[in-house]
C-alpha cells in the first residue's frame, strides 16, 4: 500500500513536532500507509488563544488543497477549522484529535476528564464537548498553564510531567475514571502519566492516526 | 449619548446590508446609541460554505481591532469567529445574531425552528445550537436552498417570501412554535412570516442590537 | 414614543422596590419607552416559600389585566406565574427576570451560578433550570440565607454585600464563570460584585427591561 | 390500619369525580388506607389554561391545610402547585398525578407519549417533563381538543373514545411506546385503549394512589 | 385476593434475603397480595462485579419460568437481567428495584444520591442512570466498599451503618438532596440513616413491591 | 508483529461468521496482528430476543478466560457482556462493536441512523444510546425485520440488501446524515448502501478492529 497520512502541527513548534513524530512510531507498520508529520511554519508557536486557532484555520485549509495525502490529522487539540479543511479535503477524511481522544476515552470509562493547557483552552474545551453532544460523560479539564511547547519538554524538563499528573489526579477526584491529553505536545507522558494517576490516558494524536489509517484502509465508513 | 454599537454584515452584498440597516431603524432611539451597519467589502457575496465562514474570521478580528465603536453586532446566523472577536475587542461587548435569536426565542414558545438559507447550514445549526446547550428547546431546521443576497430580495422578487413561508410551516408541523429567521439578509420578511406561518418570528439582527443597547447602556453584565 | 413599561415587584417591600428603581435609572432613555416600578402592597415582605411565591400568582394576573402598560416584567427571581400572567397580557410582551437573566449568562459564559436568597430557592432555581432546558449550562446555586429586603438594605447594611461576594466566589470555584444575581433587590451591588469576585455578574431586572425595551420598540419577535 | 388518602380534584366537575373515584376501586384494599375522592366546588369546571391551573393553588393548600388525611394526591395532570402544597401538608406526603404517570411509563416502555386535552396543555406538558428531567424519554404529546368532563362522558359518549385511541395511535407512529393518559377525567377508558393502540396505557391517578398506599403504609422513603 | 408477589434475592444470602423479609412486614396487607422472599442459592454470596450481575441473569430467567408468582421482583440493585426476565415472565410485571427505587427519588427531591456498596457498582450505576435516561437529577453515588451481606448484618455490626452515614453525608454535601439505598441488604438502615443524614431515604426493594401491588391489583398500566 | 484479534460471532451462524470474515481481509495488514474470526457454536442462529443476548454473556466469558488472543471484538450489535468480558479478559482490551460503530459515526455527521434487525432490537438500541450518553445525536433505528443470517445473505439473496436501503433512506428522512449497520452479518452491504441511501455508511465490526489494531499497537490508551 503506498498511501499516506499526513498530520498536520498546526503551530510553528519543531519540538512539538519531534514529540508528535515519536509517538507515531509504532504505528507506521510495513504494510500499512506511511505517516507524515509537518508544522505549520507560519502558524503561532503555541496555540493559546481563540484567534490562534482561527488564525491558523485557512492556512490549514490551503495546506489540505496543496497537499496529495490520503488522509490528514489535524494535530491540535482545538480541532482548528475541522469542517473547513473536511470541505476542502474533498472526500479525503479529516481527523481531529480532540474528537479522535474523546470518543476513544468513552470507551474506556465512564467519565473522561481532559488535561488542557490553560484556563481559555477549558472554556473552549467545555463549548466543544456539549458541540460534540457528550457532556453527561464529562468530568471536566484542569489546566497546567503551560504551552505546548512547555509539555513536549522544551524547556521545562520533568517538571511538567509532575504538573501533568496533579492536573489529572484532580480530574480523577472530581470523578473522571479516564484522562485525555489535552495537547499534541504531551504525547510523551501517556504512559508515566497512567502510573502516576492511576487512569488510563489517551493520547489523542496516536488515535486519530489509528482512525485514519481505519479510514484509509477501508475507504471510508 | 454617544456611544455607538456597529452592526458588522461579514458578506459583501450591498442589498444585504440595506435590509439589515433597513431594520434596524425602529431600535435608532433619540436618546440611545447610534448604530452603523457597514459590511465586509472582501467577504463573500454570501456566507455558504464552512469555508466562507471561517474565511472571514480573522477579517472581522482586524475590522474590530481598527474600530473604535462600543460594541459589536456580528450579522451573520453562522456567528462567525465570535470568541475571536470577543478577546479582540477587549472588553467591548460583542453580539453574535444566532445566539441572541435562538436566545430570544426561548422566551417566546417552548420549541424553536430555524429557517435555513441551506443543507449545508442545518448542519452547522445542529453542532451551535448542541453547543449552546439548548438542543432540548430545538424542533429543527428547513433549509430554503437561497443565497443570503436572495433572501434579502437581490433578485428573487416576492418568490423568495412564500419558499421562507414554506419552511417556516414545515418547522410549525415538526412541532416549532416559534421561528428564527436564519439569514440576517432575512429581515424585511419578519411581520409578513408571522402571519403566514402563525407563529411569533425573531429577526436575529435585531434582538442582537436590542442586547447591544443593553449593554452599551449598562455597562455590561 | 408614548410606550411605557411596568416592572412589577411581587413583594410589599418598600425598599426593594426602591432598589429596582434606582436601578432602571440607566434604561430611561429620552426616546425610549417609560419605565415604572411598582410593588405588590397585599404580596409578602419577601418571597421564600413556594407558597409565598404561588400565593401571589392570580394577584399578578389581576395587576396586568388592569394596567394598560405596554409590557411588563415581573421583577422576582422565582418568575411567579410567568405564564398565566402572559396569558392575561393578551398579546403584549411579559417577562420574567430568572428567565431573562439567565439567557443572557449564557452569552457571557459557559456555566453560570445564581447567589440564590435561601436553599429553598435553590431548589427552586434547579427545577427551573431544567424546565429552561439550560441544565448543561449551570454550575449551581449557592444561598446567602436572607431576605430580598436584606439584599436591597434594609438591614443588613455593608454586611450583605460581602456575604452575597462569598456566594459569588463559591460559586466561581464549582465552575461558574458568570453570576447572575437571584434577587431583584439585590440590583445596588452588581458592580461591587463584578470586581469582588472577578466574574461578569447580570442584574436580572436590568436585562428584562432591555428585553421589554426592544419587545415594545420592535413590536413582538 | 385506619389511614386515609385524600384524592382531590381541584375542577368541579362532578362527572369527573365520580369517573376518578371508579378508578380507586381496585385500590381500596380491606387492610389498606381509606381512599376519599372529592372536588373542589369552587374550581373551574375544567382545568385548560394557565390562569385555571394557578387559580386553583392557593385553594388547593387551603384544602390540605384543613384536612386531616395522611397522604394527598393532586388528580389533575397540571399537578397545579404541587411544590405549595407538599410545604402546607407538613410532612404528610403529596403526590401529583402527572410526576407519578410519568414516572410509571418510564417502568413500561423506552419513549412515552401523553394524550392531552389541549394544545395548551401540550406545551405545558413540554415545560414539565423538561422541569424532571425526561425529555430523552419523552415521544411528545397530541392533543384531543376536549374538555376533562368531555373525556369523562359528561357529553361526549363513545365518540370520545375514538379521538383518544387516534391521539394514541399518532403518538405510537411517532416513537411512543407507551402511553398517559393527560387527564384524570379519562380514567374509565385505559383497558380499552389498551387494545386500540396496542401500547400500554397508565392511568395516572391510580399509579398515585399507588404511590401513596405505599408512602403511607411504609411511612416515607 | 389471592394473588402472589415473589421477591427474588439473586445472590444466596440467608441474612440479606432475611432483611429483605423484614423490610416487606409492612406491605403485607390483609387483602393484598401475598409477598414471598426468596434467594437463589445457585447465586453469588454478594453480587459485586459484572460477571456476579450477568451470571445470574439467566438462572432468574429459569426461575420466572418455573414460578406462577403473579409478579416478580428483582431485588438487586444491579437490576440484573430486568428485560431478559420481563421477556420470560409473559405478560406478568417484573420490577427491578434499582429502578424503582431511583424513580420513587425524583419525587422526594431534585438530585438522589446513591448509597453504593464498591467503586465498581459506582460505574455500573452511572450507566445505569445515562440508560434511564435521568442523570440531570442524579448527584453522585459514593462506595461503603462493604458486601451485600456485610450492610445487612451479616458480620460488621453496627459499624456499617455509621459508614452508611458517611456516604449519605458525603452525598448531601455533593447536592444529594435524596438518598437511594443502592442494595437490598441495606433495608433495615433506613429509619436510622433517614436521622443520621437528614434527607429522605428510599429503601427500593419495598418500593418495587408497591409498585408491583399496584401493578396486581390494576392489571398492569 | 505475533499479535491476535479475535473477532467473536456470539451466534452459531456460519454464514454470518463467513460475512465478517470477508469484511476482515483489508484490515490483514502485513505488518499489523492476525485477524481471526469465529463462532460461538453453542449460540442462537441469531441474536433476537434479549434471552438471546443475555444467554451467550457467560459463554463468551468462558471463551476468553480460554483463549490468548491479545484483543476482542464482541462481533453482535448488542454488545452482549460487554462490561464482564472486560473484566475477564484482564487487561487485554475488548471492544463492542455497537459502541465502536455508533462512536465513529459521530465522526461522519451530525446525527446517526441504525438499520436494525427487528423491533426489539430498536428498544435495545435505543436504550444503548441513552445507556452511552450521545442521544442528543441519534436520530433513530429503522427495522428490516430480518435474522443475522438472512441480511448475511443466508437465504434472502439481493432482495434484502433493497429492504436495507429502504431503512437507510427512511433514517435519512429522520434526519440522519450518517448511517450504522445494526448486525455484523450485514457487513457486506456497505458500500452498495451508501450509493443507494447518499450517505456514508458505517460498518461496526470493521471499525471495532480498526480500534482492537490500534490498541494493541499502542498498548491501551
Amino acid at each position: 500500500m503506498s498511501a499516506r497520512i499526513l498530520v498536520m502541527n498546526p503551530n510553528s513548534s519543531v519540538q512539538v513536532t519531534a514529540a508528535i513524530d515519536a509517538a507515531m512510531q509504532p504505528l507506521r507498520l510495513p504494510g500499512g500507509p506511511a505517516i507524515d508529520v509537518d508544522r505549520l511554519p507560519s502558524g503561532p508557536p503555541s496555540i493559546g488563544t481563540q484567534q490562534d486557532v482561527d488564525g491558523v484555520v485557512m492556512k490549514l485549509v490551503e495546506w489540505v488543497r496543496g497537499d496529495d495525502a490520503d488522509a490528514f490529522v489535524l494535530a491540535c487539540f482545538s480541532d482548528p477549522g475541522l469542517h473547513a479543511v473536511r470541505e476542502a479535503a474533498i472526500g479525503r477524511p479529516v481527523f481531529g484529535i480532540a474528537e479522535c481522544g474523546i470518543l476513544r476515552a468513552l470507551m474506556l470509562g465512564e467519565r473522561f476528564g481532559i488535561i488542557a493547557l490553560s484556563g481559555r483552552s477549558v472554556q473552549r474545551q467545555q463549548r466543544y464537548v456539549r458541540q460534540m453532544g457528550v457532556a453527561e460523560r464529562y468530568a471536566g479539564s484542569v489546566p497546567v498553564d503551560a504551552t505546548a511547547g512547555e509539555t513536549a519538554g522544551e524547556t521545562a524538563g520533568e517538571a511538567i510531567r509532575e504538573r501533568l499528573a496533579q492536573a489529572g489526579r484532580r480530574l480523577a477526584e472530581q470523578g473522571a475514571d479516564v484522562l485525555v491529553l489535552g495537547c499534541a505536545g504531551m504525547a510523551g507522558h501517556r504512559r508515566a502519566l497512567e502510573e502516576m494517576c492511576g487512569r488510563p490516558v489517551v493520547e489523542p494524536t496516536q488515535w486519530a492516526v489509528v482512525a485514519a489509517i481505519g479510514a484509509v484502509v477501508l475507504g471510508r465508513g
